[in-house]
């Protein structure tokens, strides 16, 4: 049985977490100092509705951290090496962001509402310190502050049914990485179809908490003969999805090209980029170890709250970092960090589980 | 019931955790991005051992930042309002930290390890963000780290005679708010007269996790007669002795002032502190709201998940942002941020709680 949760303010709740609570949740983790539900009826109950109908996630957690004034393009450049410089209002980034070492200290989506406005939508840390220090340190004419801004999630096979439903047909043209002001409960909130899945689906940025239990309550209402449920980042899928984890799969001791994201590192272009030096020199000499997806035969394994050691003839070849059962493929499925000599295809590698020793292979891609 | 926590790679585990585990933890809490106990047998009954017998705590959770070089004692100050210019090696100063507003970021204990070299021992957020913006940005000679550092705390009325047995005797000599380096494993470690209680006891910084399991079986090897047991911060105590927690009780919106931390703040002389004209304002005009504790009759209320409201003749009055039932005391123990006119001791208001309206006391003091 794992432990219970303990919630005070400190942890805090969302706008939609009395909704979550009624729609059964069973588990949470802390995110951003935040709730954010884990499990609803079971983590494979939850990753088949999620592959076959469509959910409602609260990742309220996602906080934004909105960075506004005469010097926000350069300060947002600042952070991350992917080059910003012909980004457009109404696109969405993937966004590596790296200290001056090069470390990664989240891995955000920045959306582009203005050309003086940009919101970070962050994984799990404090991102708004290091960008605040960075605005003070070079005293830079930009205002870094915590919005009142709750992402909610729509994701699985029916999410363009049913954001059609409510928010109107114009959702479904939007693109990939894209967002439109759709127009609810006389609000405009920015809608873009982006998700921790692969399942396909719309983020929502509700713009003031107000909105956030109408728009639960309306897309519950829309959704019934869709069987919509209340979900979350679900862990078979998003492994199976090959999304990365910031503070599982990678953290601060970690390059992006570490993380097998160098092709979001413009190292040449991004020159404002205070990691920039940093990774200029790894960008030449290449990483020694980096993320694979590995598989795992033989029954399922438990989850993996701490790193499991990866062995190759006795060697320290590298470790495990997210691990589950997936029913689907029917092996166990895995993210690890894996040195050089061993992060081929096919590689053959020894994972030292609380189960015991499990035979590995190496693969470059992920399972969806 | 309160749901269960998710345990991730993402939610570390510290050097305790299996031993901690054995000791029958039921809930945690998440605290820097890693597990902290927040109940044993029940918050009552762990209430009670903590009162009357000695406790053995992890909080690993409380990670440091390491702060060297030429420059560090000049980052140091430009995070705090307390004038650090007379301190020594030796001491630790309970140290706000604000940022250029003068918003709470954090409220740790600064350790200073020698001349160039500081430990901050932080609460919940991420502070070591904000210290690497404003170090890469000031261009300071100084190297910000989170070292392998891991707080165990020994405290109840049993902590000198325990520690004295695995320490020897010149622990009893540590003063308040200073440590010595003391010998155990192998290891000097730091052993402060500190702790999140006000039962006294110490707080051991484990440098090196290995010495993590070595420590904790010594002191329950040590303490058997003593009746030590496993144990953590106590809701109850702390808020009878009127420990504020940073998230809970104040956040970045508040300031020192509003925290009732004006003694810490020496604005005058704090020249360096990048909050210092904020502050130097606030200061001249003094806080319109401020910390205070309310006293509740009836009977036990639930905890305070999110802040309840406090009314003074239909009026906004203020937020409770803790609570608790007091055995000792037989009377709801609050903590609030209460308006200036309504927070003179003896004010009577009125709480909305989720059990309904009940009337509290404005209290200018703590219970212990």
């Amino acid at each position: 049985m794992p432990p219970y949760l303990s919630i005070s303010r400190r942890t805090r709740r969302t706008p939609f977490t009395d909704r979550v609570t009624a729609a059964g949740v069973s588990a949470y983790t802390i995110y951003n100092h935040m709730l954010l539900p884990t499990v609803f009826t079971s983590v494979e109950e939850d990753y088949r509705h999620l592959k076959s109908a469509v959910q409602v996630w609260d990742v309220a957690c996602e906080r934004q951290v909105e960075i506004r004034g005469p010097q926000a393009a350069e300060l947002v450049q600042m952070l991350t090496p992917r080059d910003l410089s012909d980004m457009m209002v109404g696109q969405c980034y993937y966004t590596p962001m790296v200290d001056e070492t090069g470390g990664m200290l989240n891995d955000p989506v920045t959306v582009k509402l203005d050309e003086d406005r940009y919101w970070v939508s962050i994984a799990d840390s404090d991102l708004m310190f290091w960008i605040k220090g960075l605005a003070v340190g070079y005293r830079l004419a930009a205002d870094v502050i915590e919005p009142d801004v709750s992402p909610l999630a729509i994701q699985g096979p029916g999410a363009d049914d049913l954001a059609a439903r409510v928010f109107g047909e114009e959702v479904r043209s939007i693109r990939f990485f894209r967002y439109k002001r759709l127009s609810f409960n006389g609000a405009d909130l920015v809608v873009a179809r982006s998700g921790y899945s692969k399942q396909g689906g719309f983020e929502i940025y509700v713009e003031g908490g107000q909105h956030g239990e109408p728009l639960w309550d309306a897309l519950f209402e829309a959704g019934r003969d869709l069987d919509v449920r209340a979900g979350c980042p679900n862990l078979i899928e998003r492994i199976e999805a090959g999304m990365l984890s910031y503070g599982n799969d990678m953290t601060r001791a970690n390059t992006p090209h570490e993380c097998g994201l160098g092709r979001f590192c413009d190292t040449r272009s991004a020159i404002g980029c205070v990691g920039r030096d940093a990774l200029l020199r790894v960008a030449r000499e290449g990483p020694l170890k980096q993320i694979r997806y590995l598989e795992m035969g033989g029954e399922a394994l438990p989850p993996c709250p701490e790193p499991w050691k990866v062995n190759a003839g006795g060697e320290f070849a590298g470790e495990v970092t997210s691990a589950a059962w997936s029913p689907d493929f029917g092996v166990n499925v895995a993210i690890a960090m894996i040195g050089r000599d061993w992060w081929d295809e096919g590689t053959l590698l020894e994972v030292a589980t609380p189960a015991g020793n499990r035979m590995a292979r190496v693969r470059n891609r992920s399972w969806l």
